[in-house]
């Protein structure tokens, strides 16, 4: 069955050898194969089917649109689609939280992006450095990669990725080290050797990085310092905004208003490819053309988005997921508690892992779990951190589910692990 | 009616300027305005839509695949959509053509397909430089960009685009000069200070670089010569493959083999996000998610795309082309002999450009054609080319149309032209 | 006097700005100019004095190697002078040490031996990163310049300086933490962002960085994580070797054996331009001229370097360095303990820096010095420390007159401070 | 003998391998080894010894100040010595010429005032690319090394050398193309892909790159072109400066006038390192200390460079090279069209170059004529240029051995040649 994408398809695919189904269909919390079997998703494509898969409010949007021969494809040309997002996501978002951001689509993809950001930043302050953090994820093309920490990723690269520092993100260097201090140390002291940069770009939480969550005074110190240097704030919110830690935005907790937002993955709410990257108005210099992209403008993506934020109206999808957080905390600090002491639980809203010393045990569980019918994937630089990303609108009853076959996979994954000392010595 | 646009949307955004038009819907070669107006298109989204807007036979596919719930997004997983969209494009494309490569999904843009052939050129030789074209256009971020020609677009990078080369394409030193002396020359001299190039990469027609058309005999010694000195060649048929010129692939013409080809815009025959880098078997030497991007597995896109195929499972949609390109050239150069002859008219199967030595020229035409309903833009690093680019599948009818409408529009901007010096004199 | 200067030499002259005398010559601590003035050194022309000027027993070595017409310039080709130097830096410093090193005379200034050395270890491992630390300073070339901390001298590169990175150096962030946990962590996280270096490059006392000291345990912690990483060390002994912190080497005390040393400055002895690298054996992977220069085997340096190395034949220079040292830092200690509490003095050997809170305070003192005959200059980012750099063959009693000459230049420095205010009230 | 330098000096030495000597003392056109063999020397230390080895002029000049304890290093402060040498030079050298120029002393070598001129040209413009030639030498630390063609020199960077670009040197595509066409369509073209550069560097006879000589008029019309473009134009006399060519400048045939020049090698006129980089007083907007360098004061330097400038007072020696010249022309076109009609010969003033296609010959002629007693070497990328470059004072006589022994090298060389064949076919 597997035939045709072992015999044609680039030795690069990567899920597809964790997950070695053929996917048909799906619906909210569940993919099916084509062999009829279903799977609970409790990793949502990467972050970007916050709302589940297929969900019939937007659904209907979409094939109304389409029905009518709505326009697909008008690169940057003005259509009454992108009219309508525009003005629903400045109704529904913007407003009420008091933010101001001009929009720029670029390309449909979250490298793009953050692509953008970069030149834009680098333009308005006419500075070429740009910090990332360590175990950061920002995108494979070379702009967005050379502020990306992965080593392996970093390496594909072939050449040289310049033009950016690397400095430790929250709780790099341990519980005692606040490591703004060193990042202050350097902005301050000309003789630092990192060149006064044009801007800092962060994930509040790093999801690919291994759920590695800042704190809200780490946030806002950031944004304290880099106003007080002149340097722009990118939050890079593609996966983690869309209301992954609750608030629309993920940045809202810590009450900080970034210079640049990044959003895609999650924005049109459908799985269809959007990118958007939301601007200060007085830092939208861009000369026409100056950036672009053909598939800057899907309108369907455009339908899907103004759909999906019938989902933003009222505040009840973030108190919901504010629960299950509670939730989904509890129970893993219980299953930790119970299976793997040393291992530590953390995150926000609803993405979560649990980081294991032993870098071989997340990769074991996600296998168990998906011979139970529970996609979950790993995250971290040796794939050390199980990785939690159910749907928001999840039922609480999949998500007890969910919670109850990581526990089976755990508690799989230790025994095969003590038992493999005996086997060996039996051997 | 524009105010959501000029109020919020980036000054970033470029073709609604050229074209002031709110638009709603499409088909076919038509585009329809919030005001009820018609436009023929002779601009297809900058080459995205090859079969016109929202065609039938596309359409109903992807609305079926919708309405069963079918799965949209999957990252790099498996699914039925991408399994059928490889067999038949293996079967209705590569296999008669007697093409092997393997497949690679990026990033749904064109500029994503153009990083991952750039990486895994640089990983295949281990050389880091790669040589581009002048006037070549290969994408925004920043690895395509440093292998783009136009100055202003790589200024927006606002760092330093490096580890290329850029060498004059065919025709670019006027008639008498074979430019691939010249990079013959260079790769020959180990003091030429141009280092050893992992590959070239080229178009075989420059599309937003003005309408420039390799020659047959031109692209064969390119290839030769990249083979004697074991550098690669990606041809990037993002804008004039998928039958843009006639044949599926645009380099088919001069019986070449290139090592990878980047395809984008036009592939999924509807206007989704799809991008797709044909790989030769033995230049796969990707490492499991070395290169990767959220919306690689956009399963609605393979859908249309696989529809699309349809248009090719005979050879009659390329012998259409050959016709009106027929049309197009003798029309073309009977306009430009009576009412501009310095003006040079150049093209292969549906992509055709006209060059103005007035550079004012070919932007004045665009605005006289828009007003009389004809969508065309312009081209060349100074707007001074206006570039046809017609869907494959437009009724001959149309075409006429349009052209009677660039005649026009080209009489009314030579008017104009001609009675400036008046009206400033005698005002 | 000054006019032919101030008319036809570059702005970028420096150091007369702050020494506005015309020197026309010197003999061991002294310098004498146009009008008969005389001058004690504490600067010695940045570290290039180590043996006073002019020293009696080099300069006939040098006069009887010229008056013979013995050879004066010959690339490298073979030369007595050379063959002499090469034997007696063996026997004299490398052989009772236990080093064994190959070596290689770039072009003779302390930069281009940082070139050879970086692109040296860059070969011999294949990585292209190079690690440097906050506040160093290697040169003024591109590839040295690029491991130098200042951000005014790195600036004028007037490109980005790209494939290094800065960590911190031993004291960087306060009493309480160890830089080298973060650069450990660095090396040991393949998320970290920082691509795994070929070399790391560190000066033991950072004289134009600050008159910054690394402590013994730092940097044999540096040694051990740089072997553990597999990483090259190159110790820059270019202003703090040839005697200056005592040892021959300054990283004796250590008792580390860096894997590349540069040096260059006080070896010639005579203040002839003459550079050396020195280089493990098992690393000499040069290619016959794979790195070259004008100027690397000048004769007249090898000969008065190698009468240089008589200092050497016994341990009484070092004996006398280190008994002037207690000397210095008991007088530093004292002077700054009585009219400037909060300032800090550090130092190793004969280099010592005075650091003061106030930035304007060191210059001041330096110029009040000046008045008194006294040479000595500031360094830090901010010139906020003044520097000690006597001769070690200086005489203790020139010693003792020139730090009085410090505490009257000091106490002018501030009693102005002080008054100003009261001026200014006055006013 | 050679012990001490095979056990002990990097493999990375190069000319003792061509000419395996120990040599002790020169004078004049000869170098006398350890075993008190003569070699006459047409190699001059690579261009370093225009005047001859040990000239008395300079050499008692030298002495002189040496024994009154002269001040030896003095980095930029003000000394005697210096502003003698800035007085006489701009007597006799620019003054008469018309010739309005600032000196900035860099490190004492070429590739140190090469690094100055190109940072200083970056930083006046405002742009970061700089244009160097096919088979251009610059120098080894990495910002010449940019800009050098070499791709041996090149690799061994170990890192890729950008901000640059290399465009065909006169005569590079053969007879009929004037390659300054390419230049300037690169230039007035927006999409060449070149960034427009801050300057272009050029060597007027490019000698390590196998002696290429520009003509007069390519030279004019390399500046007439930066001129209109606003580039800056950099020549490169370090080589073929102080006299080589004839006149002390070798731009001053071709009447231009460069915005900066870097002169080295001969400008001690003694085998003193020495450096100075001329730049327009409009262009000297250095802030101070913003480029340095140790041994940037170099007095013993100053002072043979001024005795130097006695060679200059009147038109003689260039005269006298004029005339050496023709005698070289005639002799070496007849020594060809005798032995080797397919040879190129090449020159201007004293430098002169036969390139041979066997690429194996002009080493084997150097080899021969080392074993007559004469030091000559070859360039080119494939070491396949004999190169002349005898003193400008040698005597006729002298001058006239040397050719004959040439001759006699080459007949040797040519004779091993075809014999080849034979005792291999004999074997």
């Amino acid at each position: 069955m597997m035939n045709t994408f072992e015999q044609y398809e680039s030795e690069v695919r990567g899920y597809c050898r964790s997950f070695p189904a053929m996917f048909t269909s799906a619906k909210g919390a569940w993919m099916i194969d084509a062999e009829g079997r279903r799977y609970l998703d409790f990793f949502c494509g990467a972050g970007v089917l916050n709302y589940g898969h297929n969900p019939d409010k937007i659904k209907q949007a979409l094939l109304a649109y389409l029905m009518r021969d709505g326009i697909t494809h008008s690169l940057d040309m003005y259509t009454e689609a992108k009219q309508a997002f525009i003005a629903r996501f400045n109704d529904v978002i913007l407003q009420p939280r008091g933010l101001r951001y001009k929009f720029q689509f670029p390309g449909p993809t979250g490298t793009n992006a953050v692509e953008a950001a970069l030149k834009l930043a680098r333009k308005v302050t006419g500075r070429e450095q740009v910090v990332g953090f360590t175990n950061a994820f920002h995108g494979m093309t070379l702009g967005a990669l050379a502020v990306t920490g992965n080593g392996f990723k970093r390496a594909g690269a072939g050449v040289p990725l310049g033009h950016t520092a690397s400095v430790p993100f929250d709780g790099y260097l341990g519980e005692g080290t606040d490591t703004l201090d060193y990042f202050e140390a350097l902005l301050k002291d000309e003789g630092s050797g990192m060149d006064k940069p044009a801007a800092v770009i962060v994930e509040t939480v790093q999801a690919e990085g291994g759920v590695n969550v800042a704190s809200v005074e780490w946030l806002q110190r950031l944004r304290r310092i880099t106003e007080e240097h002149g340097v722009l704030l990118i939050v890079d919110d593609i996966q983690v905004g869309c209301g992954r830690t609750g608030a629309f935005f993920s940045f809202e907790d810590a009450g900080i208003v970034p210079d640049i937002v990044t959003l895609s993955k999650s924005l049109s709410g459908y799985g269809l490819p959007l990118a958007l990257v939301l601007i200060k108005p007085e830092l939208d210099q861009w000369a026409p053309g100056e950036h672009n992209g053909t598939f800057r403008g899907h309108n369907p993506a455009f339908v899907t988005a103004t759909a999906a934020l019938r989902f933003w109206q009222d505040g009840l999808l973030a108190e919901d997921v504010a629960r299950k957080a509670g939730l989904v905390e509890k129970r893993l600090t219980d299953i930790v508690a119970k299976h793997a002491p040393g291992a530590r639980v953390r995150g926000r809203g609803l993405i979560w892992g649990i980081e294991f010393d032993d870098t071989q045990l997340a990769a074991r569980i996600s296998q168990a779990c998906f011979k139970r019918g529970l996609i979950i994937e790993t995250a971290g630089i040796d794939d050390q951190v199980l990785k939690l990303l159910p749907s928001l609108t999840i039922a609480e009853e999949e998500l007890r589910h969910g919670l109850d076959v990581i526990e089976a996979g755990l508690r799989e994954a230790l025994s095969v692990d003590n038992a493999s000392p005996a086997i060996e010595a039996a051997a």
